[in-house]
């Protein structure tokens, strides 16, 4: 939670934070400002509030975060500007020097975030490094105390998922009864004018949808059918018709327009009829689903959930990632994933590490599938959970889960 | 143009390029896929087509960049991953050697691009640093390769940038028309049930109308009235209604949601009647923008122009940036910036820098305004033009300049 962050930083031994960043979308600055990240740098010693330092243009936004706020033009960082137009090494160290005196610091272990411009960062760190050598800069590549403190969501973020994940259900909800609306001829789903429904028109429904519901669709939804449903992440092909007894793999990530949470869920689909293979292969994940379910327990490593995922679709055939390392057949990916802010956060369920543990306050999906691209079909069901405060587990992602959509036109 | 990516490497002394990132949105990548990022690292040669490396569960998106595509899976990066499951140091140096294996890269200097986590990426590169001596890291902090490349625009580009370019003056005469056949009860803007029309209604029309165009809207439109006006990046508050005689500044900079190219523009209007000042104003901040229209000419130096507009307002009685530096009344901004995948992109049109120069193929923005926060408005007028292959200045925007919009109902 962001109330731990101070903490970590003791732990760390960090004696100051930046979140560096510009005009990109930067989640950590997100996470601090509550979302209204203006374009800003962000300065935070340890056990002291954080402070934006932006443009006099982004003073309204950057004053909704509730930081304190500190603009450029304050600190007159235009006469450094012109001073140092013709060398700008120089003038980066001289605008860095001025901050670090408003800030009152001078020397310690100062940690570095933020997403940004890769190339120029690194530039930009080596080059403070060699100026200012009582200041190390310190990275991190794995939990970072971004990602530890993400993990855990309190009350307030809780509440949100849980509204946001109700939005989303009824947003799929209302897909589901847009196609099954419809009616076929033959194979294909049509509409009134007998012209073919299209992945694209469903797709644009979604999109008003989601409006609707203030809700944006920055990742691009999945909605792939048949052979693309066999590709975990293909997003399906625009232009193609919806077909009877097809497998449609439906994966919708949107994010809350105004606070930029997430939520994740997925559901599999077959219009009308589904092919024996499809509903074997459906049963199945679902069981491994339940199984899943039925086993988590606050304090236990996320990678045991994901090898009980393992067991059950091995037992029944599946080759996994696991059993069959680099396949694209069967249970490829990991059984899910923390989510906020940003889609993919800690902690992560796979058998590939074991670090994460399930803590109270998590938000995670749990997601099993199998993907069979060259015998045409693909499955996956994901609901987002949270951890609630004595321990149980919760949907947020009440929606049924129906495999056959049928048309009632 | 992209066909310059080589030279720019051979002119800066680089031997290969990397671009780095993770999930987050990727500009670099966007740029070199056409738009088909997957979550990939790109390495690419001197004089070499670019690769990306990615998970076979991107394949399919992978595939559409029309780039080469190895997958972690045929480098068997899973063994990698198993072997070195508890040193996470030596597991990411060992899967850089069999990267740098693959292509057959083992000393050189590499350029280092993309966005993406600023820490974790630090301690990367320093990690890659040490353990592959004969290789130096470079980054660019100013006029990097991309942002040299991507000033320039190929006939393709134009023409896609003209075509979103029409579909968002579209959706921006949608809005004049709606706001338009509304009616006014006292000075506000109210529906038929004479409900008040909000700023947030506005944003809803026009969020829906940009999907009708196949637009998003991901970094947020500014609708803003009143004193929110007279801050330049202000969104506007959803909740105020529309009230007639206030200068309302609607900055849209959409993206095309396939390609991931912007447009970018601003008019000012003002509901049913203009109070004098504001007109005034107006009027100065068009004489300011036709004043540099009529000046530009390829190979000037883009601060020229910034200069012609400050000279403008000046004159008229406004503070500028120059005049007074770090003001926020008046014209507090620079005259424009390019733009393409980013929003902002090179040249920039400040008095600050005179490093750009206009060139064949720029596209960029003209937006001179002026700015009363205290006054209660602001105003800015904003058009995205190309430069033509004879030369020719020409406007992508073709929307009307009218100032007041008249109610109907």
């Amino acid at each position: 939670m962001k109330s731990d962050i101070d903490r970590l930083m003791a732990e760390r031994n960090l004696d100051a934070l930046i979140v560096f960043g510009g005009e990109a979308e930067n989640p950590h600055r997100i996470y601090l400002t509550h979302g209204h990240e203006a374009n800003s740098t962000i300065f935070k010693k340890r056990g002291r509030p954080a402070v934006m330092l932006t443009n006099s243009m982004e003073i309204e936004n950057a004053r909704q975060s509730g930081l304190d706020v500190i603009t450029y033009d304050e600190l007159k960082i235009f006469e450094l500007w012109a001073q140092y137009r013709d060398d700008r090494d120089m003038q980066l160290v001289k605008i860095w020097e001025r901050y670090f005196e408003r800030f009152g610091f001078s020397e310690g272990r100062v940690g570095v975030y933020g997403f940004g411009s890769l190339g120029a960062s690194w530039e930009t760190l080596k080059l403070l490094s060699q100026h200012f050598p009582k200041l190390e800069f310190v990275g991190e590549r794995q939990q970072t105390i971004f990602d530890v403190a993400v993990a855990t969501k309190d009350a307030d973020e809780i509440k949100l998922l849980k509204d946001i994940g109700q939005r989303t259900n009824l947003v799929m909800q209302a897909a589901w009864d847009f196609i099954g609306g419809h009616r076929a001829d033959g194979d294909t789903v049509v509409k009134p004018d007998g012209a073919p429904l299209t992945i694209g028109d469903v797709k644009r429904f979604v999109r008003i949808k989601l409006l609707e519901y203030e809700l944006e669709d920055p990742e691009g939804m999945i909605f792939a059918q048949g052979r693309d449903a066999g590709f975990p992440h293909s997003h399906g092909n625009d232009a193609e018709p919806l077909r009877l007894g097809k497998a449609i793999v439906f994966d919708l990530f949107p994010r809350d327009m105004k606070t930029k949470y997430f939520h994740d869920m997925t559901r599999t689909w077959s219009i009308g009829y589904a092919a024996p293979e499809v509903q074997k292969a459906y049963d199945e994940v679902m069981t491994a689903f339940n199984a899943a379910m039925s086993a988590y327990k606050v304090g236990e490593k996320t990678s045991r959930y994901q090898e009980i995922v393992l067991d059950v679709l091995e037992e029944c055939g599946h080759p996994t990632g696991r059993s069959h390392p680099g396949t694209t057949d069967g249970y490829t990916h990991s059984l899910g994933h923390g989510l906020g802010i940003q889609v993919h956060e800690s902690p992560s369920f796979t058998h590939l590490r074991d670090d994460d543990v399930i803590q109270l306050g998590n938000v995670f999906t749990i997601e099993p599938g199998v993907y069979y691209p060259e015998r045409g079909f693909g499955i996956r069901v994901e609901d987002t959970l949270y951890v609630a405060e004595n321990g149980a587990i919760h949907s947020l992602t009440p929606m049924h889960k129906e495999l056959v959509l049928p048309l009632k036109g």
